[in-house]
């Protein structure tokens, strides 16, 4: 096996290495069934107990009531931009949305090619999407608020959720879910791609509450109703048997090495504070949001001389600190403090960043 | 690693073993990069390398021209039910359709919920789908001719595809895609979930000519658009790329180990005849479908005494042999004996069903 490296992208990112492992060691014959996981029926005991495992951490994890089925979808969060609208919204009803970068504004324009009404009640257009507004509009004939809990291009990050009363939330949690503690009771809708805090790319989680489900017309396609997750055990036809079983060993991961959410959200914290104070102190360095909605998840930074972030940013592959170029559609520096990057790799991005500018500065 | 066994499955199903063995070996380190091939990022050199290999070899695989494009896409085979018409059926046309099993009958299904024109014009369902029709009614006012191409819960298969003339032909292959050589003039769209003959669940390979993407409605969401994914590059989101990665592996070892489709098929056939053979020499076992009609890639079988078949599973399953069990909605038995199933497989099995003969016979 060659060097592994310090991995900071943004999405499908690093994943804990014990879970890599086990995946290599049981590759050729998953639990003694003579199959990889990749050859084994998802109609077979076998993968009944991975899908089943993973929903029960799931529900563990955020402390889910029966109320709240855990489904499995493919397409990433950009179906959902799609099926929420279409499975939430009905022609008469409005949708309100919060609009807070890129992936909030593909989340409306979604919802207004299936011809549905859409309200933008806030949005942080005017300041280049770098904080979180705080003046939400809310409207009681809404069908529900849907929000971007994270912004992984801009790097801010909702601390507090908006109150929306008997509004239910709806929120694409795909970069922050699970990188902290969350209660779950204002949502009807959470949903996620797994490839950044979750596990591979590939499989979504969407997390609904049950009446919710009761909102869904019958004449939807058979694959984009949520009804159809929920009644099937998300095996309607052959899931993503792969990445929910990487999900799977993720969820147990996170339970039983890190010890679970509060432990998490504490260690991600402490990870985020190092490099913000860092780049706090430097003159060198600065961070491009405001620091009251600043992500925990993804650090978005430049150089005071922005001309030097090609060589930092080859410099520092060559020093083994993958990950660190910006979105392509804002340029600069971005380091991802998933789930799964340790705290030894923020030490050593902030080491390399300190020997970067004795060199240069 | 423990012993490995003969895997029979009808999806998920056997992949090759040096490909399974390629994939272990550079779990932790993908070619260099320092990361797994689940955490490399979709906008990398090393995941272009990927995706980019995966078509070149698909393309020249079925000997493509520059009109076809090679697509991959989540959902599987269903969501492929709802694509196709959403696409490629305006709501003044009509779509035609073989009915030959489930399958077919549910992707008639999911246009008549689209609220499409269907005309099925043949069904074997007089027969218990035991055959694949003849006659089918070609009409000139067809948007395209809709088929199965084999039928995995039967085991029946098209020998010669109906001449459709200038109507583009659609196909599930789902299940026999690349067991054969193919002349892909006749169709207009190929579809198949990965998880039989090209890689693990997860994701769906559609080659489609590009005629068909002038069809494709500008209002139809962007995650189920086929143009989406053509000017894309299947890149619009972050693709399954695990998925796409093992599919690219199975796609080298068709091609450089064993030789391409035309090999392919000569072993395939060798198999089925190998199985085929001992049915029809037995007093104690029996086909289900019609001789000309069988499917080279699943073989259905029950027993005289179909009281025994429960045994003959369990018995099977104690001697290496797994995944014998008929689907759950026709009962009996069914081996499956797509590409990456080898002689050696089916030669076990055939002396299997001898000794058991002799036990219970």
């Amino acid at each position: 096996m060659g060097k592994r490296i310090y991995n900071f992208n943004a999405g499908p990112a690093a994943l804990p290495l014990p879970v890599l492992e086990e995946i290599q060691a049981e590759f050729l014959d998953f639990k003694g069934s003579g199959m990889s996981i990749t050859e084994v029926s998802h109609r077979s005991s076998w993968f009944d107990e991975v899908i089943e495992d993973a929903q029960l951490r799931v529900s563990r994890i955020f402390k889910l009531g029966a109320e709240y089925e855990v489904l499995f979808i493919q397409g990433g969060a950009s179906l959902q931009f799609s099926m929420v609208p279409m499975n939430l919204l009905a022609d008469d009803q409005i949708g309100d949305y919060v609009n807070t970068g890129a992936w909030s504004a593909k989340a409306i324009k979604e919802a207004q090619i299936l011809g549905k009404q859409v309200r933008v009640v806030a949005s942080s257009e005017d300041r280049n999407f770098t904080y979180i507004p705080r003046d939400i509009g809310l409207n009681e004939d809404a069908a529900y608020l849907h929000i971007t809990s994270n912004n992984t291009i801009r790097g801010t990050q909702w601390k507090n959720f908006p109150s929306s009363g008997s509004i239910p939330l709806v929120s694409d949690m795909s970069s922050d879910i699970m990188g902290r503690t969350l209660d779950i009771a204002p949502f009807g809708v959470i949903y996620a791609g797994a490839q950044k805090n979750l596990g591979p790319s590939g499989v979504t989680l969407v997390i609904i509450r049950r009446d919710m489900l009761e909102r869904v017309p019958e004449d939807l396609p058979t694959m984009l109703k949520y009804t159809t997750f929920a009644a099937k055990n998300s095996m309607f036809n052959t899931p993503p048997c792969f990445a929910i079983y990487v999900f799977q060993l993720v969820m147990k991961w996170l339970e039983e090495t890190i010890g679970g959410l509060a432990k998490m959200e504490k260690l991600n914290q402490e990870k985020a504070d190092l490099i913000y104070r860092y780049l706090d102190e430097s003159d060198f360095y600065r961070g491009t949001t405001e620091k009251q909605d600043r992500s925990i998840m993804n650090v978005t930074f430049r150089l005071q001389d922005e001309s030097l972030e090609g060589t930092f940013i080859t410099d520092a592959l060559a020093n083994g600190l993958g990950g660190l170029k910006g979105h392509r559609s804002v340029g600069g520096c971005r380091a991802s403090l998933y789930n799964a990057t340790s705290l030894e790799a923020v030490q050593a991005l902030v080491s390399f960043m300190t020997e970067f500018k004795r060199k240069y500065g």
